[in-house]
């Protein structure tokens, strides 16, 4: 059994808790928390909770990590420091600073001799892949992505990180005319602004300003100042009440042609959630078994979705996937 | 630049000799065929075509050796052969096979210190992969591949080697109903037959017997006897004139649940293709700069779609994927 670690205990953390229920080889055998563990109730009998202090007392308890931080503040800092003590998976999403996270959890890594696989989930994650594979196997063409109608999580945590607001939803929206073009195979040239808008549902606090607020969503770097955003302000009581639930989904598409530029290809892939924190959970237990595979056969360092073979996700024989899947 | 050979010029060999042309780091070196080598004329200038006879005296000219011929009699022999010399590709699709084939490629190529990439294109291929992704992230599920309305190459070459045949095309075709239902989220149970039907358009000799062609194609096991078949003679010239495009295409669907099963997801991979050939081609070629980079690391034996990294399939570097892919 993988004996599995959990950093942070918010959606993702409950969502790896239950993806793991649904693995054979994968035991849950650590929560760790920034809030007062004997305070945090968890789902699953038995499970020990720590402080995220106490990480390195448990260095030899845990074979993978998976941090569930936010990647504005918490993963920066968080995986380049656990990877010096276990194999860690994270879902860092801030793709401007890809770069820079890489090699601060490929250094830590490779110092400590353990794997950290990052960027995991759906995106960056399953698109990326796509957008990796549809590349290598139809160089010429055009590639889109369209995310939504679905709730962002990131983009939801970048704005309750804002001043004055309690809590906040955004949803990102494709815009519908732009999606069928591209399936109709019209290869349109998008800007970011024709492809997706943002809709933000902002709970202030109490006395807070709201114009202020609305300013600093609507201009963030990499976030929002590149789409068009609107910006809601509404009740605690509202956004529970129509905004509790965390669906999302998109398309990765690349069109393009083969051969003397006669013949045309398309090659989609789709998402459906219902749960964006669940599903995500889920990609990240698969990559936390390919991570302690690696770690076992002597690989080290900084690893991202491009790097690992398919055949190290999932709990089967190479014979049994050959015989069932190929 | 990789240096590249083909083997068997019919419209696979011809879709790699195009895909070729679309890549930056492989030359096309030798076409290798079992006609009269002075007779076959070739699209790119100045490459030498041999006889299939001679693969042996260009051991050394060769990086990869992509086999082009079908699956039903050419490649169980022709790959475990050329795997002595080469690192090789084939698209070898007899399912049943597979462990076989496997085995004949694996003991050949790490016999000769090689790589043997087997039962490459889209299904087995990147269908096959799908599959793979979607069950290691979404443990709970169901499985579902529609195909078509398309061309299956193997499936009108396997008419072909029927007694009496001259020429035909099958179609494979969906049953929309079984479609929709599982897009719809239904998790329907579905025999073979009831996901699609197959459409056979064939040329017999003069003079053939054409009931028992018929009767040959409705009963060969593993290609037709587990569908319903519909067997149509027609003339060369309506061949020629409503048969001539090669176009395929299809969806792998994966519907499954995550946590306590109430957030149901839908992954879903589809690809459009004017040519099935040339498409399937493209991502040879791909893989075939897959097999060079991996034997040069020192990897032998016999590799699928699961096991090679996504990364060794595109020509950038790390840095850039992770910087305009991830």
């Amino acid at each position: 059994m993988i004996r599995l670690g959990i950093l942070g205990y918010g959606n993702l953390g409950r969502g790896v808790e239950k993806a793991v229920m649904h693995t054979t080889d994968v035991k849950l055998c650590a929560v760790f928390t920034r809030r007062d563990p004997s305070k945090l109730s968890i789902a699953t009998a038995g499970v020990p909770v720590y402080s995220a202090d106490d990480l390195a007392a448990h260095k030899d308890d845990i074979d993978v990590l998976i941090l569930c931080g936010g990647s504005a503040n918490d993963l920066p800092v968080q995986t380049p420091e656990a990877a010096k003590l276990f194999n860690v998976v994270d879902s860092f999403d801030t793709h401007a600073r890809v770069p820079e996270h890489f090699a601060n959890v490929d250094a830590a890594a490779k110092a400590s001799g353990k794997v950290g696989i990052i960027s995991i989930g759906w995106d960056p994650g399953l698109f990326s892949l796509m957008r990796l594979y549809s590349n290598a196997v139809l160089p010429e063409g055009s590639d889109y992505t369209f995310w939504g109608r679905g709730v962002s999580q990131g983009h939801s945590d970048a704005i309750r990180r804002i001043e004055g607001v309690k809590d906040a939803r955004q949803y990102t929206v494709p815009v519908s005319a732009a999606l069928e073009k591209v399936r109709n195979g019209e290869n349109p040239t998008l800007t970011t602004r024709e492809k997706h808008t943002r809709e933000c549902y902002v709970v202030a606090e109490e006395g807070a300003d709201k114009a202020k607020i609305e300013n600093a969503i609507k201009t963030m770097p990499n976030y929002f100042a590149d789409y068009d955003t609107t910006v809601n302000f509404i009740s605690e009581e509202e956004l529970k009440a129509k905004h509790n639930a965390i669906p999302h989904g998109g398309s990765v598409i690349r069109t393009g042609t083969t051969g003397d530029g006669s013949n045309k290809h398309v090659i989609e892939f789709s998402l459906k959630l219902d749960s964006n924190p669940e599903f995500t959970s889920s990609v990240l237990v698969a990559f936390a078994r390919a991570a302690y595979r690696l770690n076992s056969e002597g690989v080290t360092g900084c690893k991202t979705i491009f790097d690992i073979p398919p055949a190290y996700l999932i709990d089967k024989s190479g014979e049994d996937i050959r015989a069932h899947m190929l």
